[in-house]
């Protein structure tokens, strides 16, 4: 069962972020993704084919852009980023965990 | 310019929920609607033709349905409202606001 809480019954910390669907359904698949410290690996870029609408709910991250872009993410801080635009997570707040609500659609 | 961070750049308390559209694309709009004491009206029900998928972020709100469950929302709770899911906002906590993101989808 995905949480009521986006907040609550958090997974332990593990090597990989958590990631648990809460809603899959037509265009949209909704994700809370819970980090612990996980970045991507040096020289990844993500690059995919859904358009993904990201909320850093809890905690602190760092995104970049293949454009030279970053950006320093803070609780309540939304991106948009649109399918094909290639980023990547610098860096992850390992404790408290970093929430994030990941709404991914076409 | 719909805001960057959702719990900055409050709109000032009105007679009505301020409601900003975040994205809109595709199969898809995200809200942010910031609720300060407002409540649906006596006997009003809401029964939409799209998903909606509904987070808390701040304040608090009680939420009723038609088959006569009722929902205390606090921050971080979601609740996913299927199209025609009569429903209606029994309460919402006025200062400090309360903020919702609305995820439509269809």
């Amino acid at each position: 069962m995905p949480p009521n809480n986006l907040f609550a019954a958090l997974p332990p910390a593990g090597p990989d972020e958590a990631v648990e669907t809460l809603l899959a359904r037509g265009a949209v698949r909704i994700e809370r993704i819970v980090s612990t410290g996980q970045a991507s690996p040096p020289g990844f870029w993500y690059d995919q084919d859904e358009d993904e609408f990201v909320v850093l709910l809890a905690g602190a991250a760092t995104l970049s852009f293949d454009d030279g872009r970053e950006l320093a993410l803070r609780p309540g801080d939304v991106v948009d980023i649109p399918a094909h635009c290639r980023h990547r997570v610098d860096s992850t707040q390992a404790d408290p965990p970093t929430i994030w609500l990941a709404i991914f659609h076409r």
